[in-house]
């Protein structure tokens, strides 16, 4: 039986909370695999109570979440108390999110727990406590560097089971874009989601398919140079590596249904150019995984929704196929990785 | 009974000659409102001969094209022969091309045609024939300035059951975007729109949303400023010309179904922005729609198809969705002027 998933609460003021009493909720339903949270235990009876769930909390060590779990939220105590009361944020929640995540992470790493999913974040509220990072997702990487060592490059992915998308620059002005996007970022991009979606989605020989930055792919040249100077190089740079790549694509008729079936994962240049179609088809249960990184991350791909947040109208959907992705992930990724070990 | 619409053949190697055949075949069962080709009857007469259809094509004038349409495909004869092979362009073709648009115009403006509808054009071609204009659209609009005055500005919008986008920059490379989107720009835009969604869509007060130019529609200037500096002020300048607008919004939470239901059409800043969802969810019957101009002018939305034309595999649903879009746009536009003539 593989570790129970770790799974952190998120910003305490917001939906993070209420979605994981949730998906417990439909473990059942869902098919979910063990999860054991990593927080504080008192928010979620709190949380639970006022919003009228009948939800068991039992404080445990993340190898005891296993066999609790079918008949109560397992949560791994991170210590540190979060009291913001929902839809108000407030900085002194930060120390216990930063706890939380660490905890997890390293719970991850020493085995005991299978891959992290984690609950959405403010980053308003760490900023305002000297958080010195972008995002959830470089913390991780900078978790993850050994003494002396570069951080890996993560890389997000939007998943969903009608599409896959990976953006080459993310939360960047779009006057930033056509800069931004280098033959070597697309080349170490494209080789960190061909080996992952091998690894771990388990395609022996991903298909991937590059938009062009400009409208049409460029038409050549007309209609930009960036396409033909840059997206065509990394494209042939990663053919000649052996990967499956082809590009640069009209990104407009990429998403269609018949456009979808020839690839296994679409990098876009830009922001809106992949999340637009990955949300237009899936904007409920679509998950953010994080690739690139030396274990399993997923996350639900909304936010905190401080408007919403004790209302009861939070909609766990997203949490749920972050979860079950989570573990099919990492359950193909300890089987890729076992050879490794075995030869060690 | 309201006038035939005028159809052009498009690019005589390209296919539109075949799908103009393929949806007079069609006419009964798609419930075709009459239209009238107009352009060189023998270049149909050839691509029906060498695909094997059955269609009958009558030379005629627009005039006599509603009463002979259910038995015979009327054509408009231009004068001009067109002989190019299919998927062979050559600049031959360009004055028939250009005196098949030109009498179609004619057509529609003196009302003996109701609305115009073209097939794809090659721009490759006219351009070595000396075509002075970006395209089809700027054509038209040239076409209806009268001595002395400025050409209207034409509005390219995608429109289908589930979603009308229009793009307010279009075939320019993304690096110019920014500079391109002006205040002035997107008000002019949103009144074009407002205006036509209400006379040809006829929705009495349409509800236009803005998408950012940035990811997260710039996150209140985090991540770019011209959310702030110049779509906002657009939006608040619509509003007080009593125009329901609404923006910037974030683009990547604008197309799923419960966003649609909340406006008419959503105003893009740039191609791949609206064209991506608009072809995600109706690639196969979107319809170009020109706002603008003085007469309702409709277009499949897509190309000449040089690399299928003349194989029989060429699908008409788009201009089959081009030619029924036009008759409702245009019954509604003459009910809409009725009053505007009765008082003048």
């Amino acid at each position: 039986m593989a570790p129970p998933l770790a799974l952190t609460l998120g910003e305490p003021a917001g939906i993070g909370p209420e979605i994981v009493l949730l998906a417990w909720r439909a473990r059942a339903a869902a098919g979910l695999p063990a999860f054991c949270a990593v927080g504080d235990p008192d928010l979620l009876c709190r949380r639970a109570a006022a919003l009228g769930l009948d939800v068991p909390v039992v404080a445990c060590t993340a190898s005891e979440a296993e066999e609790l779990f079918e008949h109560a939220l397992p949560v791994h105590p991170n210590g540190v108390a979060a009291t913001a009361a929902p839809g108000h944020p407030d900085e002194s929640s930060a120390p216990s999110v930063l706890q939380s995540l660490e905890q997890a992470v390293h719970l991850v790493r020493a085995g005991i727990a299978s891959a992290l999913v984690t609950a959405p974040l403010a980053k308003s509220v760490l900023y305002r406590a000297d958080f010195p990072f972008p995002g959830h997702t470089e913390y991780l990487a900078a978790q993850c560097a050994a003494p002396g060592t570069l951080a890996p490059r993560p890389v997000m992915m939007i998943w969903s089971p009608l599409l896959a998308v990976v953006p080459a620059t993310i939360h960047v002005p779009l006057a930033e874009v056509p800069r931004l996007v280098t033959v070597e970022l697309l080349v170490e991009t494209g080789r960190i989601v061909a080996r992952d979606m091998r690894d771990r989605f388990g395609i022996a020989k991903p298909r991937l398919a590059f938009a062009g930055l400009n409208p049409h792919a460029g038409e050549k040249g007309a209609l930009g140079a960036e396409d033909e100077a840059v997206v065509r190089p990394a494209v042939d740079a990663l053919r000649d590596a052996g990967i499956d790549a082809r590009g640069p694509l009209p990104a407009d008729t990429l998403f269609h249904p018949e456009a979808r079936a020839t690839y296994d994962v679409a990098i876009g240049m830009y922001h809106d150019q992949v999340l637009i179609p990955a949300k237009t088809l899936a904007f409920h249960d679509g998950v953010n995984v994080t690739l690139g990184l030396p274990f399993v991350r997923t996350s639900p791909d909304h936010g905190t929704a401080f408007d919403i947040a004790g209302t009861g109208k939070a909609d766990p959907s997203s949490l749920i196929a972050a979860l079950k992705l989570a573990r099919r992930l990492s359950t193909a990724d300890a089987a890729a990785r076992a050879p490794e070990r075995a030869g060690a």
